[in-house]
C-alpha cells in the first residue's frame, strides 16, 4: 500500500448512497485552508471511487464557497445523467462548522466519458523550454506545508523576490513540476497539479495581497495511456493571466508530459483584494 | 416590453422554491436543439430573478447533459452558500421526456459576487482588428434559426467555404458581432454571445463532423458600468482551439467591447466525432 502524502491526504471512504467520508490533514495544508488542488482532487477520487462510474475524467469544475478546516469532510455525489459515453456529476463537499451544522464548503460538476481513439491533433504546441534536468529546483521557504509535496523547477516567471511594487510586464509562468517524492501520475494528481500555479496577481503587481480561488475548471486531454506514458517524469506547466478587474483575475493554464502531450488544460477565477 | 427575439427566448416565469418555467421556442434553434449560448442564459436569467441574488454575475460553467426538446422546462436554482461578496449557486435544467417524466438535460454551478473598485488591468490587450464598419456581415445561409438573430463580421477564421478535409494551419477566428436587431448588452446576452464561435474542429478539419458543446465556463469581468459603457456597440470575440483528443477538444475565447474592454473570457469542451 502507498504511503505516499498524496494517497494518504486523497484516503476516502464509502458511505451509502454516494456519500465519501475524508479528513483533511496537515500535510497539504495552505495559508487558511488545504491546498486548492488535493480538495478538486478529493472530488474526483470519489467520482472515480464510485461504483457505477462510466469512463474517465473529461472535464471538473470545482467552486470555492468556504474554507475546509483541519478534520473530517464529506463528498457528496449525484450521477444527474448517465449518457452512453458521458456521464454528468454533481457533487458538494461538506463539513460540520464549529456548532456542528454540516456547511457546504465546496460545490462542484464534473463529465466522465468514455473516450475512443479518433483523429487527434495539439493546437498549442509545448513551448521550446529548457529540459528538467537543466533547471535548477526551487528552494521552498518552509511558510506552507504542501510545497513540501511538490517539486518544482521555475523556468520564467518566477515568484517575485522582492515584494517592491513594480508592475511586471506579463504574467507568464512557466515550470516544470512533478509529486515530490515522485509519484506515478494518474487523474487526480494531475488535476492537483493543475493548480499549482501563484498567484498571478502576485506577479503582475510584485505584491502579495490576499488573493484566494473562487473556481477552478479543467479539462482532461489525457486517458489511462498518456497516464501511463507519463509515469513519474515532470509536467511542464504554463500559465498567463488574462484579466484583473475589480477584485478578480482570471488564469489559462496548459500542462505537457516531457514528452509535449498536453495532458490538461485548466481555468481558474481568483479573488484578490484592493 | 421589449419584443427582442432574446428576451422572448429567455422569458421565465417565478413559481416556488428557486422553481422558473420557460419554454424552449424556435427562434434560437439549433440543429438538434436549441442554441446552447440561451440555454445558458437562461440558467443566469433565472439566478438573476432570484429574489436572494447577490451582486452580479463572476461564473458559470453549464454542462449539457442532454438534448433540450421544444416546449416547456424547469430551471431549479440552490443557493448553495452565501458569503459576505460572493454567492454560489447550483442549478439543473429539467424538461419532461416523451413518457411524461422529468429528466435532467443541464446542469449548472454559478458565483455571483459583489464587485468594487480596484487596482484593474489587462493582461490580454485586444487584437489590432478591423472597425466593424470595414468588415462586411457574413451572408448566413438559412440553415440554423439561432444564426438569424446575431449579426457576424468575421475578421479571420471564417467557416471553410468548401469541405475539403484539408487540414487548417491554426484554429483562431476573430470576428465582431451583436445581436441582430442590437440591444443593450446585459448579462444574460453576454453569456450568450460567449457560445457563438463554430466548432474549432470543421475550421482545424475543413470537415463538418457531428460535434456537441459537453460543458462550457465562462468568466465574468464587466460590472453593470462596462455592460452600460458597450451599450448596442458591437463585441469583438476571438476563440482558439487547444487541444483536439480523442472525441474532444477545447477551445479559450475572449470577448472584447469596441472600446477594448475585455467583458468576458470562456472555455469549452467539445464532443466530436470520429
Amino acid at each position: 500500500m502507498s504511503s505516499h502524502a498524496f494517497d494518504t491526504a486523497l484516503k476516502l471512504r464509502a458511505l451509502d448512497q454516494g456519500r465519501f467520508a475524508g479528513t483533511i490533514g496537515a500535510a497539504y495544508w495552505n495559508m487558511v485552508g488545504p491546498y486548492g488542488g488535493t480538495t478538486a482532487a478529493s472530488v474526483l477520487k470519489a467520482i472515480l471511487m464510485h461504483p457505477d462510474v462510466l469512463g474517465t475524467p473529461l472535464s471538473i469544475t470545482v467552486n470555492y464557497a468556504g474554507a475546509l478546516a483541519q478534520g473530517p469532510f464529506e463528498v457528496q455525489l449525484h450521477a444527474a445523467r448517465t449518457n452512453r459515453s458521458t456521464q454528468h456529476w454533481t457533487a458538494a463537499i461538506v463539513q460540520n462548522d464549529a456548532q456542528g451544522q454540516p456547511v457546504i464548503t465546496t460545490t462542484a460538476t464534473a463529465i466522465t466519458a468514455v473516450r475512443r481513439e479518433t483523429w487527434s491533433l495539439s493546437d498549442v504546441p509545448m513551448p521550446p523550454v529548457a529540459r528538467p534536468a537543466e533547471v535548477p529546483p526551487m528552494r521552498v521557504a518552509k511558510a506552507m506545508a504542501w510545497l513540501d509535496n511538490y517539486e518544482l523547477r521555475p523556468i520564467t516567471g518566477l515568484i517575485p523576490q522582492s515584494w517592491d511594487g513594480r508592475q511586471h510586464d506579463h504574467s507568464l509562468s512557466q515550470l516544470w513540476m512533478r509529486d515530490q517524492p515522485a509519484r506515478a501520475l494518474d487523474f487526480c494528481s494531475l488535476l492537483a497539479l493543475a493548480d499549482i500555479f501563484y498567484p498571478r496577481v502576485w506577479l503582475k503587481r510584485a505584491s502579495r495581497v490576499p488573493v484566494g480561488t473562487v473556481s477552478m475548471t479543467a479539462y482532461f486531454h489525457a486517458g489511462e495511456p498518456e497516464l501511463q506514458a507519463t509515469g513519474t517524469g515532470y509536467l511542464l506547466g504554463q500559465v498567463r493571466g488574462q484579466e484583473f478587474r475589480n477584485g478578480f483575475f482570471d488564469h489559462s493554464a496548459q500542462l505537457w508530459n516531457e514528452a509535449g502531450s498536453l495532458l490538461c488544460t485548466s481555468h481558474q477565477i481568483v479573488y484578490y483584494k484592493e
